[in-house]
């Protein structure tokens, strides 16, 4: 095994307190496509990792890694083709509003470019943010996180509860009502940044609301709370760091709502493992930003950057993958759906194509969440070689997110061993 | 030519006042050791690029990157052998009391973890930092970049003038009272940050203040200045993004100025390109962070971080850049310090291995600094094939800053082109 003795030297090379996975944490060796192994030599179906969205492994995206690193590979200083031409399809990929593109090495630093434009562009410092967020790492992102209903009234942070259908605002109301709700609490979060002198600047969210648990939302929530927003002279920041690049069957998170940001954050899956960030906007917008900062980050806007995430648009689409995540997840959704009855412990089912969610719950009727029961069988389906995770507000909603060659036969092989454990962890 | 056309195209892509080097700036196509070509096949001595610190292509590190690309690329919460044994390297490269790495995706990434750290152990806020460095573009690590000597008293960053010897602080002193009138000003600056209630977190510099036009250090003052942090409770943050992996012909920058620093920052060289940051110091402050902090970042602390960071490792030694640094650094300084007479702009000389300033000014007794000669010569020197930049307060240093595989030829072809443009510029 030796896992022990790994991860001894880990607890001190890397602190104590560095996240591992599971119970039992594994070793993993080598990918391929929607596989992982681990240092036994045992596969298991990736159903986590957004990252590699084109596949463990791709052999086009090393490809052209390799051969790029092996041309050339400098910041952006200097003239290059590459990098323009990855900045313009990026910006064709999005709505006609977003024009240009400031390239960063990760999500945190995209959404760090994001606020930072958006106070430049509307001289207020106030940030909207949900009650259960995760936006970065760096020390104004992380303002953002995990920031509940009460963020402290003297800073430049506000919150609102996450809109969703499941455990409504206000029980008993339409969705239009429960519309208002969510937006009257988005109305007061602004009103107090205005009474606390800092004015109002943005409102950021995940289009999907990933973090929060992939609720449903009310529908037309989205579009209605960016007119709100620019009623009130702020900007809507859509982080499609998770939602982006083709996750819910479309390429953005927020076509899959129905809304149009005015900045648009990218990250995770851009570089299938390179890292890569991206923050764009309507060019008055990127220029206010670039003359006011003067922002330069080495390693970002390179060739290598542009390379690889040129190739992993092109797989996206030669393998069709908007397609897949739409057919293979909404099947997907549907079967785990249809296990609702059989196992009292789903208390709802959820999807946006290949981001879905499975909210597990002790009981019906005050759909307490089951965070252990979401731990255990997490563990137990690696056991079973499928690789999940949890996400929510309260930790209990099994969070599937596979790369996005996940197929009908994963699925299938997935939901075989679903039931097993649901049936052992009922007894 | 076409470079008008590919600017227009950038200035949408990427915003207007995205950085370009030089008044009609290159595009840059190919890259190999020293050189880097343009678009007309025309070769230029790349005396500016610090990153590709093994060499533009280096092979060994291109088939690392492409081997471990192809095999595993994952986030890091699976165990994995490499980035274990890449964070094992690194501490034992430094001294004793660095035991733990936190990875990340750059330095600005890396300094906010040492910032955040700094102020989690020692339960203060204040930081302080030179009057004219840059340590990265975030909201937090902005807020220490080109402060001058008065940020605002309100804030929680002080600065102290940069320590130097050749314009001083106050004229006619030795070394050892130069030094005082510096540590004084650290001293005053830990007080305002105690008066102003935030109380003092760290002191934050890079090792040969390299953004401060890498000047010579009063002897002593670091291990002085380390000393007095140390006595008022605060710790020592080296920020060794430009001045370590052996760019002063030691391994780090703080090796070269004597001192012994709580937490490394480390960043730009290691990946040679693969965006790749690093804050490391003893596991007491690791964990600390880490508990508290929960920190996570996806492309960071990969198995592809770690087959590059290792490779570039793996080269230096190969490849006795070390030694080239030291040899090479030492005897471009001597030829262009033997300039001086000669050219009566030349002001100062200084370096640290292939680190090296050339101070250019308007006139010996005032050393007032020529800022449009700074430029303009750069400018000629790109036009003979010399790739090289400006730093420095008053942006009148010229920076030389090779890949480290930069030879004793190279700074022949260089001294002979550098004379003929001082010639030309001079009449």
């Amino acid at each position: 095994m030796g896992n022990g003795s790994l991860q001894h030297r880990r607890n001190l090379a890397l602190g104590s307190g560095a996240e591992l996975f599971y119970a039992m944490p594994i070793e993993i060796v080598r990918g391929e496509g929607v596989y992982l192994y681990d240092s036994n030599g045992r596969r298991y179906v990736d159903m986590y990792n957004n990252v590699p969205c084109v596949g463990h492994a791709n052999p086009v995206v090393v490809k052209a890694m390799a051969e790029q690193q092996a041309t050339l590979n400098v910041h952006s200083r200097y003239l290059h083709e590459g990098i323009v031409t990855f900045a313009e399809r990026l910006t064709g990929l999005n709505h006609d509003g977003i024009e240009s593109v400031v390239f960063s090495c990760s999500g945190t630093e995209a959404n760090e470019v994001a606020i930072q434009m958006a106070r430049i562009v509307t001289g207020n410092g106030g940030l909207i943010c949900t009650d259960a967020a995760y936006h970065g790492n760096s020390e104004l992102v992380d303002s953002l996180s995990y920031v509940g209903l009460s963020p402290s009234e003297s800073g430049d942070v506000r919150s609102f509860p996450f809109p969703e259908r499941y455990r409504p605002l206000q029980d008993g109301l339409g969705d239009e009502e429960l519309c208002e709700a969510y937006l009257t609490r988005v109305a007061m979060a602004i009103e107090s940044l205005r009474a606390a002198g800092t004015g109002f600047a943005a409102l950021i969210v995940c289009p999907i609301f990933a973090n929060e648990g992939v609720p449903d939302i009310p529908p037309g929530f989205m579009a209605k709370v960016t007119d709100l927003v620019h009623r009130e002279g702020g900007l809507v920041i859509a982080d499609e760091v998770q939602s982006g690049y083709g996750r819910t069957g479309r390429w953005w998170g927020y076509e899959f709502s129905q809304f149009r940001p005015d900045v648009v954050v990218m990250g995770k899956p851009m570089g299938n493992g390179l890292p890569i960030g991206a923050t764009a906007a309507k060019k008055e917008f990127v220029d206010a930003f670039r003359t006011e900062r003067d922002y330069f980050n080495t390693c970002a806007s390179t060739p290598l950057q542009a390379a690889v995430g040129m190739a992993v648009l092109d797989e996206i689409e030669r393998l069709d993958l908007l397609r897949n995540a739409t057919e293979v997840g909404a099947r997907l959704a549907n079967e785990l759906r249809g296990r609702m009855e059989k196992f009292d412990a789903i208390g709802d089912v959820r999807g946006c194509g290949l981001f879905l969610s499975v909210e597990l719950i002790r009981d019906g009727d005050s759909k307490e969440p089951d965070t252990e029961l979401t731990l255990t069988l997490g563990d137990r389906l690696k056991e079973r070689g499928f690789l999940v995770s949890y996400a929510g507000k309260y930790e209990n909603v099994l969070k599937i997110r596979p790369p996005l060659v996940f197929s009908h036969a994963n699925a299938d092989e997935f939901l075989g061993a679903f039931d097993e454990c649901m049936e052992e962890l009922r007894e």
